[in-house]
């Protein structure tokens, strides 16, 4: 490493750089990441394909005074590199360390928290607004992604933009790729804007650009000008009051630099917002990950000289896998099932459905909200809809479920993966509401399944129903119960007792269970498997509450509103006073971290739980049953 | 009247007739449906814009065979006066009577619920994709304003509705206005697409294809394309896939009719996914209507002949009235302040500040999401932004609210007007689950006014924090409290209480604390104003759950996570045991009706609550209070 990258504290030190150096401050850059993401994990495609990009923005423009907002934020590694924390890229998405995402409280070059796509126009906007509105002179940046423009929100957003004057550059780096391949007519159409012709004119724009130094305003406005004709007439993107220009090579630096130094004068001079259109490579330069970008998308460790190899012995099948067997089990069945991802194929594990029920299988892109009331459209036909969701992003499509789905009582299957703590992602993605949110909605029902089999069977269950219901299960594995030969349904809306004690009952809804069952044997407490939060086992409860002293509730999910406050709901119905202690996710954000770490530091391990019980329901261990009942009416 | 109208009991007879009825018919219905919203308020504007259209689409396609989706839906009156309910219009919006939307349950003909816009190509997708997986040839139509153009969901459909080869087929309804004046880039495009010379001949093209009779199919496509060619070469809605036909007159039959069983024969002839653009004129044929129909988008009762008069006294000021007068009054006081809007000018009470702040004043259109996400923008840079939303829409911004506004703990405040029960639009637009959602998120507060004076204090209250707060009022006017003189903010996260009784305490959250306290009254129970659904005032709740034998909770939202679920969670932390009862809104979605009696059936007035309290809490009015609490650990 010839030291250009260490010397780089602040993008200052970069612009004080000359151009010629960029280009092997990259390759360091480059570099450095591979090692870096080799060591903790992380995005790594995406981060490999904004190398040059993020040189060339810090290097054009006044960060951060002027405000660059990423898209997602999966791709801002080189960003955080650049921007003082080189030296804190060992930490990255580890408890107490770097998060994985721009965060505010980060750095003050973070000017936007993002992490759930297609929110950079928005927020631009409205600092770009807010700038105007203070009289203060500054640009605005968002880097945005192709498979992110497919979002609804970002075209709410470009139409509000198009009609401003404001110094606004909307960055759409394509790389023809989110997590999923590619959907829909805008990435056909992108594809379109891209094709050979098009493309090699821009590279000669790039090139004419470049020869121009310094160039006048005049000469360089004819010249956009002039390669907007060449280039495109009158782009998408046009329509919406955007200026386009594009699309060129987002590696190339002698295109990068000067195109954006054109476009920081025309946002300088009033010519109101931009659109440029920059074509990248996601695994850019490691060419293991050019191969296989979603191989490379957030792979964890591995040696760079070897890249990643299968591990020794196969892992156990995470929740996602056991979704996915059943999917392809209820489909070889049923045929009226059809499978719906928003652009989450591989992490929802439906490869293996695509492949085999190619017809049934619906990647709408990332389009939330689209996803879920198409899936009522297909109910309301007689087919049954499986919506694939992670719990964080079924936020997007709520007032969906509530309008759409549950108040037509329509039988669609929410298939929440990611519910609870996800680990290194941190709190973006952490599914803690989704129990709350949902359990207010008239018509929703909500299954819990403790570990992998119950999961394939209250799949089955839901899938039986003719109403709306959520079944969620968390990232990863868990205890690793043997599947099911075939789809056997559970009866619906029921619990069991897993382990019978005295004096305290532990009301698990989900995979707590097991620290649960540990955590009832030391303190000789019965535990209960709730299975679902939605409709509550009521004769169950009814027992667990008439034979012991106290109870306790635990759930990976929001305490607020969650399982728990079901549960003192009906006792406060039934006139049932009962100690009851609600064990879940506390009233704040859950940072990133290792998610076994994260739940013992919230007390919901096995001691956690144990010691928790003790200290507040002590009293009541082991004891006799003393029902307080609340009398009649007088 | 002819008699045209009587004879028409289903789309079916409707389609009997020679087409040269029609405009009579139109004019019949057009009559019928003046006398009828005059008779019992509704929407009025946009169904008086929808008369040719209805008729022309049930004309040409075979309903309910082919499936018919109206966005929003407020304009299906006409539709619902030929599809067999012409008898029960005088029923309209009244409990037990016809939903002013499309309903699945109340007529075959509504093949998909609608309300919330932007919904209808999302469903149709659906139903199309159903169709071609089950072997069924049926077509599809989606009828969407050009407001309801601007929300995202709508371009997520499209994107991915233009891959398909599906008979799908899109109709804008472009009349040039949501409810609020139109904006935006997609506004001052489809204005672009309207200009005279397109309109022009674009008006032609319906004359030569109504000459063409019966067309050959080549020759309708030629003509077809012929036109495309004329009037614009490659418009945005291509660019997503669809073939854009248009503009057309829609209240010109001799343009719809043709133009319709072309688009037909395309969809037969397998064309895939067709876009008509039709221009309409909401009011059409109702001078006044036509002349303001703002004033006219949803009138109460009014006299035909003579039209809205201002009544004889002025009514009392609602609590969007309210909203609007603290908004002024707060942006005189700190030019920080933005106020937001998606599209609800009018609805929210913003239109005295958009006057008089107009650089602060943002109408987004419809775009909930952008319209949080914009306001965390603005909030990054130090500005104040107050997004006025109805509770109902927040559901559409769930996410944004979490990930961008929350989670960044952004002091955006948000005036949630029509929380509870709405009345007339029923289910859709029941503001029954925000307290529910939003008491899950970390950093929201969420304050509940209980009249006027406390919403125009709390709203500055709310405004004060440097955290995100909701402040959440109900639809129409509250017991009319005078506001104060100027902004003055209630101490933040405090209640109060309003009757001091023994025994039984009703602890109220917003505006049911007036007939709480009849209720009180009568019990002798105490009663207090709650103020705030999080953070609970847990001094005062120490203090009422000490000196009282049992609670009541009472809101105006849904029970399940509601502010008496927080009660009751607080109350289990704090070790506390007390009979409490819960009353709010029950897990079903509330019918459309009159407010006043929708409470008085959920038992919500004075007399329910104090039925209720005798009949589940008897034994305690007046009782001696006996705290029961929770042993310490043993």
């Amino acid at each position: 490493m010839s030291g250009l990258l260490t010397s780089i504290d602040t993008p200052a030190d970069l612009r004080r750089l000359p151009r010629e150096d960029l280009r092997a401050l990259s390759d360091e850059l480059r570099t450095f990441l591979v090692q870096s993401v080799a060591r903790t994990g992380g995005h790594f495609s995406s981060n490999l394909g904004t190398v040059e990009l993020t040189v060339a923005l810090h290097y054009v423009f006044d960060t951060p005074h002027d405000r660059l907002v990423w898209d997602v934020g999966h791709q801002t590694y080189p960003h955080k590199i650049l921007t003082g924390r080189r030296e804190r890229m060992h930490t990255l998405r580890q408890l107490g360390g770097l998060s994985g995402f721009p965060v505010r409280s980060e750095s003050e070059y973070d000017a936007f928290g993002t992490a759930h796509s297609s929110t950079s126009i928005s927020a631009v906007l409205g600092m770009a607004v807010a700038a105007h509105l203070k009289g203060e002179r500054r640009r605005a940046i968002a880097v945005i992604g192709d498979g992110a423009m497919t979002a609804g929100m970002a075209f709410e957003a470009l139409n509000n933009a198009g009609v401003t004057r404001l110094p606004l550059l909307v960055v759409l780096n394509d790389n023809d790729m989110s997590i999923s391949p590619p959907v829909g007519a805008l990435n056909r159409y992108l594809a379109q804007l891209m094709s050979g012709r098009f493309y090699a004119a821009a590279k000669q724009v790039g090139k004419q650009v470049l020869s121009v130094a310094p160039p006048l305003l005049e000469l360089a406005k004819r010249l956009e000008e002039h390669a907007k004709g060449m280039v495109v007439p009158a782009t998408l993107f046009e329509k919406f009051g955007f200026n386009y220009i594009g699309p060129i090579d987002g590696h190339d630096l002698d295109a990068l630099v000067p195109t954006l130094e054109n476009i920081r004068r025309l946002l300088d001079d009033g010519a109101g917002p931009q659109f440029l259109h920059v074509v990248t490579h996601k695994g850019y330069g490691y060419k293991l990950a050019e191969a296989d970008p979603i191989a490379y998308h957030g792979p964890g460790r591995f040696d760079p000289a070897v890249g990643l190899v299968p591990p020794a012995q196969p892992p156990k099948p995470t929740f996602s896998a056991v979704f996915g067997r059943w999917l392809c089990d209820m489909a070889e069945r049923d045929k009226r099932l059809v499978g719906i991802t928003p652009a989450m194929r591989e992490g929802s594990g439906m490869v293996e459905f695509h492949q085999r029920f190619p017809d049934r299988y619906h990647d709408v892109g990332i389009a939330e909200q689209h996803a879920v009331t198409f899936a009522a459209g297909l109910a309301c036909e007689g087919l049954k809809p499986v919506v694939a969701i992670y719990s964080t992003f079924l936020q997007r499509a709520y007032d969906q479920v509530i309008h759409d789905v549950a108040l037509q009582n329509l039988p669609v299957v929410f298939a929440l993966d990611r519910a609870g703590i996800v680990g290194a992602d941190g709190p973006t993605h952490c599914g803690a509401f989704d129990i709350a949110f949902l359990r207010c909605v008239p018509n929703v029902s909500i299954a819990c399944p403790a570990d992998e089999a119950e999961c394939y069977q209250l799949l089955t269950t839901a899938f039986e129903q003719s109403h709306p219901v959520a079944v969620r299960y968390p990232r990863g594995a868990g205890v690793g119960t043997a599947l099911p030969a075939e789809p056997r349904a559970l009866p619906f809306g029921r619990g069991e007792v897993r382990r019978q004690g005295r004096g305290v009952a532990i009301l698990a809804f989900g995979t707590l269970l097991y620290p649960a069952l540990q955590a009832g044997e030391a303190l000789g407490a019965t535990v209960a498997n709730m299975r679902w939060a939605k409709p509550l086992d009521t004769d169950l409860l009814r027992e667990l509450a008439s034979n012991h002293e106290a109870l306790v509730t635990l759930e990976e999910g929001a305490v607020a509103g969650g399982a728990g406050a079901a549960v003192l709901e009906w006792l406060a119905q039934e006139g049932l006073l009962r100690p009851t202690l609600q064990l879940g996710l506390p009233d704040r954000f859950i940072e990133h971290g290792d998610p076994a770490q994260l739940l013992a530091r919230l007390g919901l391990d096995a001691d956690g739980i144990e010691r928790t019980v003790r200290a507040r329901l002590g009293a009541y261990l082991q004891a006799r049953p003393t029902l307080v009942v609340v009398p009649p009416a007088a």
